[in-house]
């Protein structure tokens, strides 16, 4: 005597273009961060993983397994076309530091300068853009989680200068039947600046539609090689502490 | 020696298609609600405010001053044509107890079929279709938040008998510049099933694009007429608690 | 170089009386719930498992395998000195529809009226209480989270009446070594009014000291046998649905 | 037909002992910060209020209108018995900066070491102590949100040394009734370690006693002259960004 569960067919979702995600308005507004020594590094606490110290990338691994980007001078550097890099170790709920650098020379505009991405558990993006006298649409520049929302203001230095991200990350819980109970949660410091202040994150980060969950467990910490035309970016100090 | 703000053109945003926002899957589970005499209401508590008793639509307002629905034997019923009518009164937080019905001899199909709609503060839409063996996209039918979720089961009574909703209902807050401090929540029984818990609302319910918070203050309770070529849809027994 | 862990000895805590975590102020606002016909009873939907069907208990357990309270024309009725009743099968995140029923002719007072108990996962008490025109703390009357915090409004039934809880449970969820990643959430509606809503549960629900989470995993609906010298209450009509 | 409100005489809160809400047990986890030079402050960003900048206290008030403690050195000192200072401006939800230090010849146990407090709005206090190898109640330690929770871990430096708390505080908000609508929350960074994650507030911070809100507007940052024998502490490098 109930209703019963429909079986036909359905219409397939209707393909999206990028630029139906972005806005623009209102501008993401410029406060500038408080000057550092660019030698003037934040050591891991105690009870961190280092996940980049300067020398190797002993704990990363590449697409076919080795992590190709280059390392010189206690940094690591976009190896452009050899693909993203994750941390080897997988994590859930987290602290994050890292820091990150856009080349002096770096050109282009919009999302074409200096584009790289900070993965939370390999799915969820943490916007890397050159944003310096750099305008993009407000939910794609740096500090944003990608084209879900924007940073609270653009706390950018300028090129050459070292950007820092201070994260505090809680993975998403799903049930078995991979339903949510749960949805991520993140706090940012972009170079000390509050820019996500406990944002709930709605599920992946696409360039192309619309946010979903998709049940998972622990997951790495991707970097992106992104391949745009403009000068690689460059990466060090990087630690993460479970929480 | 910081940056500026940018003062240049930005792209407009990019028209999208109504069928973007809207997914098939995964299908809606359905559940048979408990049976109720059709004539069995839900008394209002003594702290409610009744904005419909059977009689007129007295607390009810339409666009040119006044509700032109029609009322009889205890119910009214959309006046095709007439506009949406909306409370008198603005509330903010409450309790929301409201019973409609889907015309026995209802014709068409997916949202061609009983549309209706309850806006909350006049504007994020709780939908109201016949889902009885009607299946449409997900996060549009009766008991979804229009395009933002979908109903966690469809709970749906069939045509000619009431269906009821019991809504609990937070609205968003906002600063005074106009940024959001906290989205707006509702939980919806649906006959008694659970079918949002605890939502918590992204915005208004566009049919075109993605939803977006504007500040507002106190708002009204606001009834669709769809339009829809088929039949109209009725009311009853309609209370409201501030909490 | 860093500081040591300490190993010393730690003062014990401190004992303290029930009355220093009952209040009484401000008095919850009495409401008239809306009048509703004895045998009037909300049948269960689809999916719910009926955990009282109005014949036997073989759906609970008592402290020595067998639930000893007494079955009688479709109620049953706690049965004093015979402990508490629990559900055989366990849950974790669920909507649970329940009635109870204070005897018409209770005598008397604050707690010593009527007292029973519903707890969460076997956990989190929702309080059992008749508080019409019986005054006790507020965050120990019916509807409280047990001495967290009182119900929005006073929505009693009359002794004699059924009342009836429609609850909203999220489980709270644990790592691995023990602490808290969500504490567990209710929404309680009494008799159709709102009295809890999505409140955020503090941990158990002691008669003496404070909340605290400690770590489990699904747990059973249990009923108190609470033993005060007052009639005993009867339940009936008690289904779940797992969420 | 309905009960009636209660007008009698209630019995009134039974006083408890300091004890009764200090916990010991689990014993918060040591992290050692990374070292960081005494000299190295991090600058404001361009859109903070500096609340201290070394030179003087125009931006504090004392009990008697004056702020009395003493300024040196490009720091401020408590003055014991000149009573608690606080901030002539008040503030709702900000992002807040805070450097402290415990003198090195610092003597005492328990809270009798180092002990102040910074109160959130005048009212919630986040604990400043020294607890490099000093025990206290966990709930009482530095970097907790005094009597409500401990901090996720020890992060403090050894007396002499400048400790920084980073905060991001959100204010809690009230109806016109005085009923709340949404709690307190604060995340705090102690040394660059995250000590308190989104934390939900549950009232003020009373030394005997449960935590309890009661409705307020905008309020100072309050740091406390706490008159215990021990040595006094310092403040500098001040600011606070309105969120």
């Amino acid at each position: 005597m109930g209703q019963n569960q429909s079986q036909g067919q359905v219409p397939q979702p209707m393909p999206m273009k990028p630029e139906m995600t972005e806005f623009w308005e209102p501008q993401v507004k410029v406060v500038t961060p408080g000057a550092m020594a660019s030698n003037q590094l934040m050591p891991p606490p105690s009870d961190a993983v280092v996940l980049f110290d300067g020398k190797d990338l002993s704990k990363w691994k590449g697409k076919d397994g080795e992590a190709k980007w280059k390392v010189a001078d206690g940094v690591f550097t976009v190896n452009k076309g050899t693909g993203d890099i994750e941390t080897k170790e997988t994590f859930e709920d987290y602290q994050l530091h890292i820091e990150w650098r856009i080349p002096q020379d770096i050109q282009g505009q919009s999302q074409g300068r200096g584009n790289s991405g900070i993965f939370m558990q390999g799915i969820y993006e943490l916007q890397v853009l050159d944003n310096y006298n750099n305008r993009t649409y407000a939910n794609g520049q740096a500090g944003s989680i990608y084209k879900q929302t924007p940073p609270l203001v653009n706390a950018m230095r300028k090129p050459g200068e070292w950007n820092v991200y201070d994260v505090i990350y809680t993975a998403p819980r799903f049930k078995e039947d991979g339903s949510l109970i749960t949805p991520a949660r993140i706090t940012v410091l972009h170079n000390g600046v509050l820019v996500q202040n406990n944002f709930e994150i709605r599920g992946d980060t696409p360039y192309i539609g619309l946010p979903k969950y998709t049940k998972h467990g622990k997951g790495p910490i991707k970097l992106q090689d992104h391949g745009d035309p403009s000068k690689p970016i460059s990466f060090r100090n990087i630690w993460i502490r479970n929480l």
